[in-house]
């Protein structure tokens, strides 16, 4: 237990997201142990309420890197898409001529969310324990309607993550973290508008940017959220659109 | 690497939500271990769109045992709620005059809810790592307007999760999980309406059921699902209006 503990925590503390890999794709076996790594997380009510798609088509690979203007996915030695996926319940609703209104709702896409997005990690940490490394994606979102037609997404599923993996070619930095006195509080949230500990983070992060070995910048968490604001506003503004036109968020 | 892999995956598969604790709390430093673990999981755009409020207000977590239904939570030795939080950068827009409009928006909405999902799985592999159980419970949202005034949450913020973790004092069989055929997809999504691996898979689920220590029932996976689709419709639909309540998912 003890070598677990030292083992497992020491891999969660060294997190990095990679993103430059060797020319190495992973075999049928790894990619198996992964999907079975995201299988084995919890689900919301034993739903399983999520699908994977493992894309290797090139055709669509460059369409991804497209959709999120991130070519470096192409490198990568293997691509998932996690997706909500209430339609394989759908289906099983049909079979049994149970009434499906309840996959429809809000809260039956909320579970996929939980679910995709818990396996995406444990996808990750499978991925990071076998010497790979990862990055997830949510910028397949930027065109979330071209992913759905790109990988024929039915009815009640939606696209969410991607994640690209495979052999680290590069050893990026530990970026610092927000102070726990900032996002862990004690029975009630209790942030002070003026956070008093936002100027120290706003130093640490910016000497963190300052020193890293490559894409130094001068930029603090404060600029760093700003520059996310500036951001196109038209940019994923289709989103709630999308996703009720795949049937969910009903009232 | 070798030992991580087989340490770290063999926890991975091993996963089970474990329900009943022993009385025993958890230590301070267990549980800001914990919290550091959530934390490195990856963060969408770095924006750290999640905050941990932990319960430890017998007041509060009877209040929550009656929202959930789940009395057993009393009995854990620490409780989590994982919380959407865009109100931490809104501050930061506020102080530097910066245009809020995006963190209303539904991607900000749904990357804060990647954000804590994803960090939600970094507590349970931690705590499971330590020799901890825990189960994850999305029935906070039985009434998530309730949670909201509970934890005095503010605007731009949602309860999403909470997590009950203790030392365990039971060992939950394995559940067997879909075969891989009905939920890994190459390139695009083709689940056949006919699902032929649905009728074992019914079939090996139902032999789980019956065959555990406790719990034995006749219920195949089918049988599963449609018990989820009969629920009471009233439960539960005020989720998107409590949502868009708290300032998320303008158009």
């Amino acid at each position: 237990m003890a070598l677990n503990k030292q083992t497992i925590l020491a891999q969660l503390l060294a997190h990095r997201s990679v993103r430059q890999f060797k020319k190495k794709p992973l075999t049928t076996q790894q990619v198996e142990t992964l999907v079975e790594a995201a299988q084995h997380a919890s689900t919301s009510t034993f739903s399983q309420q999520y699908s994977i798609i493992s894309v290797t088509d090139p055709k669509v690979l460059t369409e991804i890197a497209e959709i999120t203007g991130h070519s470096w996915l192409l490198n990568s030695g293997h691509y998932f898409v996690m997706v909500a996926d209430q339609f394989r319940n759908f289906q099983i609703a049909k079979r049994n001529n149970a009434d499906p209104f309840i996959l429809h709702t809000t809260d039956k896409f909320l579970a996929a969310v939980f679910d995709a997005a818990i396996a995406t990690e444990n996808i990750m940490i499978a991925a990071e324990s076998m010497g790979l490394g990862a990055t997830i994606m949510g910028s397949i979102l930027n065109d979330s309607n071209r992913m759905i037609q790109l990988l024929s997404l039915p009815e009640l599923t939606f696209p969410l993550l991607g994640i690209a993996i495979g052999y680290p070619d590069d050893e990026p930095e530990l970026k610092p973290r927000l102070p726990q006195a900032m996002m862990h509080f004690n029975n009630q949230y209790h942030l002070t508008p003026e956070m008093p500990n936002l100027v120290d983070y706003d130093q640490l992060l910016a000497e963190y940017y300052q020193s890293r070995s490559t894409h130094r910048r001068a930029e603090t968490f404060s600029h760093h959220i700003i520059s996310e604001l500036s951001r196109d506003r038209r940019v994923r503004s289709d989103l709630l659109h999308n996703i009720k036109a795949q049937g969910f968020l009903v009232d």
